[in-house]
């Protein structure tokens, strides 16, 4: 089974996921400026969200392009990761409509959690079907960052009872870690050796 | 005819059916937990849908790879799937926000079994446009879970009236079933034997 | 200009209109069958345009494949029909939540027309773009149902006034002779004569 | 890192905005003709929004073609531009439904302004990438019209808020002046030298 449809369908899926989201902005009903501004943590929100969207898309891209064969597992895996991609606007929406209340926030960073976890999962499961000499185990090498989201993740849920304004502190940094240009995986296909990191 | 627009054709609705779902999903006003204990119910019916229409994505795949000529026939018998598989967001929405009641979760099963109807009837139509050597027709072998689901479907609706746990027991096997790798399409493509099912 | 991401946007395009159209279709607020009643108007509407966009996806996927060129005319064509078909869900929502009276289906028919202009118009800008020895000019031969379609939608809009139900039955009587399969570009293609029609 | 998927996501994502716009449409309850008045604010921003973002598709293709690598800084810049396109459904909505009342016209202007530098931002990124001898750069050229409408949309904020008829004339003749055909990519591309302009 080739890795294109898998690929095509993915980009079809996430593409919605990121364009919908912005329905959750409702057009308000009066013609001022002040009409916006019970949007603004809505909009906050979004941008977030749209940035996260943006990094799932980039990373899933780099990783399908270290990979071979598309297994079962593989196939799945990659259904599971977007089933809590596809949770984004509905947890968007309730944490701006909210303006990053307590509970909201906490699930905000509930949905983010799970989504890592089934990113790392269908990362091994790519890894499993290339075998020993996987390509992507290489190219992930100690992973970092993808050990450190998840710490932050829950660090940001327990956080967002205390404080949420802590809370989409420790959201924002991690998107910020990400936005960085991860050159492991582009340095590992062009044949140089990845940096200790 | 290609195939390819076909299948990116049908990647595309299926991608947007995926998704569209969780737009029945409506963002709960409170910012309780108890704001969200509603939507468990739609929660869960947007789960059992996402794996069903996974499902139907990845063995709309696998028959496609086994398919080679795009008649008519094959190109209006999957405009007809996509009918049925696009009455999901509907029927998902209606059976989550009433609980799974009786009327609601057999009109879920009716739309899961035209679907596979329709699947049938796909594939049928591949079948007749490869001819007498159909490498569908061996890698579907005897076909025992597309023969299986119709029957569960059709108890699952009869059950809804007498014990809607009983119907969701049924869908949900269904979906299990289908949930084990089907490798009889797989084998027959890389010129192994179809184990005897 | 290749004409392979033309093809790719239109399909995207083609996909949603077809899919969120049945966002038309409110989930019930019941549920008993009842409640379902006052939706058959609507999914009865909804079938009808679920099958001209099949149509109108088939017919312009068969079209490009005659094509060979994509000009600038032909990339404003394409979004100029892309357009008409995009007021279908705002077309079949009215007409079908007003059970087909008058105006609405007078509407509905008005887009139709529009399309169908519009297609015209982009298979003038194609055979134009290949020159005098165009393959789609050859392919189009007379063209009867091309030219037979805009007098029946005019007529319908017309009886749409007078008995809705023959506005009705016209526009499904033109679905019916598209959904007859076009085997002229097809015989083209192979180099068959088209036959006379 | 290979441009196709990139394109790919960003016709999925563009053909998504440019059909969800129409969802601002509301269906009406009324069946008359004047039932659709009040919405025709609300369909001349639809239309104007259609052939903008028709006009980005259009220019963000030729705009790939021309380019050859993509870099970190491509792919966010990129994502960058989505964003800004992402709040058209939103801004044409608001524009529409209050008549094209000052506020919302000069925010519908915004968003156009911040899609138009994002654009610039992603030329610059793209011609960054190839070095020196950029194709991009030779096929842009003097690029007037890129460098007309941020002026122009700033133009047309301004006299929003003196009078809205003047803005959305600004709005409309920059549309007009992208729809005529830019010839410039296509002749650096078949090796013609571009005109003087």
């Amino acid at each position: 089974m080739g890795k294109g449809r898998l690929e095509a369908f993915s980009d079809g899926v996430i593409a919605i996921i990121i364009t919908i989201m912005v329905l959750e902005m409702k057009v308000p009903h009066g013609d001022s400026l002040e009409a916006l501004q019970p949007l603004l943590p809505v909009f906050f929100s979004y941008v977030l969200s749209f940035v996260y969207v943006g990094i799932y898309w980039n990373n899933h891209h780099h990783m399908l392009q270290a990979s071979t064969t598309v297994t079962g597992a593989v196939l799945w895996s990659n259904l599971h990761l977007l089933f809590w991609l596809s949770l984004m606007p509905f947890a968007t929406g309730w944490m701006g409509e909210n303006s990053f209340a307590a509970v909201p926030t906490a699930f905000y960073g509930g949905v983010l959690l799970m989504a890592a976890i089934a990113y790392y999962v269908l990362q091994q499961a790519i890894i499993r079907a290339q075998g020993p000499d996987s390509l992507l185990q290489r190219a992930v090498g100690t992973d970092w960052k993808g050990k450190l989201s998840p710490i932050m993740y829950i660090l940001a849920i327990v956080a967002a009872f205390w404080s949420p304004g802590v809370a989409e502190t420790l959201l924002v940094a991690v998107a910020l870690i990400w936005l960085i240009p991860d050159r492991r995986i582009e340095n590992v296909l062009s044949g140089t050796k990845a940096p200790a990191e």
